[in-house]
């Protein structure tokens, strides 16, 4: 006997931000192997499935991936439906390309389902448009977790609407390096932690506050965030909604 | 009587890859103002709603923008639950801005529910990661409307992963303009057209045979078509499926 595969996007974590596709998969899985963020609502979906978390949590190498791998393979010999739920999309950031070679390696059948990233996600929260007619006509989504990362962020640097992923602790070194690059300090930036769950809050502040790490207080290093830069995050008069003060910032929780 | 209004990712056409939340949504709305690109079987998630079709269609502007604004303020005057519901994603090339301002200015509700880009559906397709460690460690989202946005692609060229909207007829000239901006031309192409829908097609080539102008022939204007440029695109000899050969290209329809 030999399943299928089916790599799901979870998106940002509320259980119906994944798709329809994806949902209808997980009632119909015999194993979920999950990341260890997915929110527990989403499994929900798939009550006599078998379920083993995997991720990594937060950069932290809980499992390793070539061991994921393995466990995806020896599923896929054991059951029919096999479902590995990643948390965003797949295919960015998601290390799924090692997944795709070690099921292929295996000969073992499978399929992607794509998810709502988180940019895409916290966009709809902040209800600011990546992209803006006459002020911003490209979005880079870039990751960053060395420091030493510079010279990938100058590269960045010139799209109009940048979105960084696991950034938080480098949020300072991130604006510093915008800042040398030609970036104005007065750039709006809006961070958006644990997207769409319970536990959703969002800071606006300007690069040059960022770069001074008025933001790092704030950031909870237990939540994914997301830091969104450039003039399409200025908030709106019409729209703004101040909830919380912090040290001169606005923050809404 | 004042309603809410929804703006809905629809994703990237089949039905099943629009949100659970979307999906939901759809089923309890009294009016649905739509693309008019949207495939008819999402609309069957509304059997009684009254359906109005608003978008433009593949860069024509057959409803002014302005004029969808009004429609969807004068729905909410009219109805309890109104769905927008817009191609792909809202906040990614989807003009979401100019409608939230009418809604805001109107003081009429509304939220965001996010859907799936064509970017990420179409790496599903292609069973690529737009991000691979060490090969390619982010992703420039653009759009290329005008042949003379040449500042723009050169601001883009340094991206890893670069994706094109809406740039079919100037695949040629983008593909120019990268090559001037130092990208080889052996760089893979993917292009993917009508993506999860069952006119989905794909072709690979080279980005020196798009400048060429190789891929125009085989592009179909009416369809949507999505251009993926850089490392991460190339195929990997274990999953290579050649179905169609053109010209010296490898064509899976």
């Amino acid at each position: 006997m030999m399943g299928k595969v089916y790599l799901i996007g979870a998106g940002p974590g509320a259980a119906d931000l994944i798709t329809v596709r994806g949902m209808r998969l997980l009632e119909s899985a015999d194993v979920v192997l999950h990341d260890a963020l997915i929110e527990p609502a989403m499994l929900d979906y798939a009550p006599n499935a078998k379920k083993i978390a995997v991720g990594k949590r937060c950069g932290q190498r809980s499992t390793a991936q070539h061991f994921i791998n393995k466990q995806i393979v020896d599923a896929a010999r054991e059951h029919g439906v096999v479902v590995r739920l990643k948390g965003g999309d797949p295919m960015l950031f998601g290390r799924a390309d090692e997944e795709m070679r070690a099921l292929e390696a295996a000969g073992i059948e499978y399929d992607v389902v794509p998810g709502i990233t988180a940019a895409l996600a916290s966009a709809a929260t902040l209800r600011r448009s990546l992209t803006l007619r006459g002020v911003s006509r490209s979005v880079a989504l870039a990751t960053h977790s060395r420091a030493a990362d510079s010279d990938a962020i100058r590269e960045q640097a010139k799209a109009d609407s940048l979105v960084f992923y696991m950034g938080r602790d480098s949020a300072p070194d991130i604006a510093h390096q915008l800042i040398d690059a030609g970036r104005p300090g007065s750039t709006p930036v809006a961070i958006v932690e644990a997207c769409s769950t319970p536990r959703e809050r969002t800071l606006t502040l300007t690069l040059a506050q960022m770069a001074l790490g008025c933001a790092q207080e704030w950031l909870d290093p237990s939540q994914p965030s997301l830091l969104m830069i450039g003039e399409a995050f200025r908030e709106r008069a019409s729209a703004v909604k101040p909830r919380v003060h912090l040290k001169g910032m606005q923050a809404a929780a």
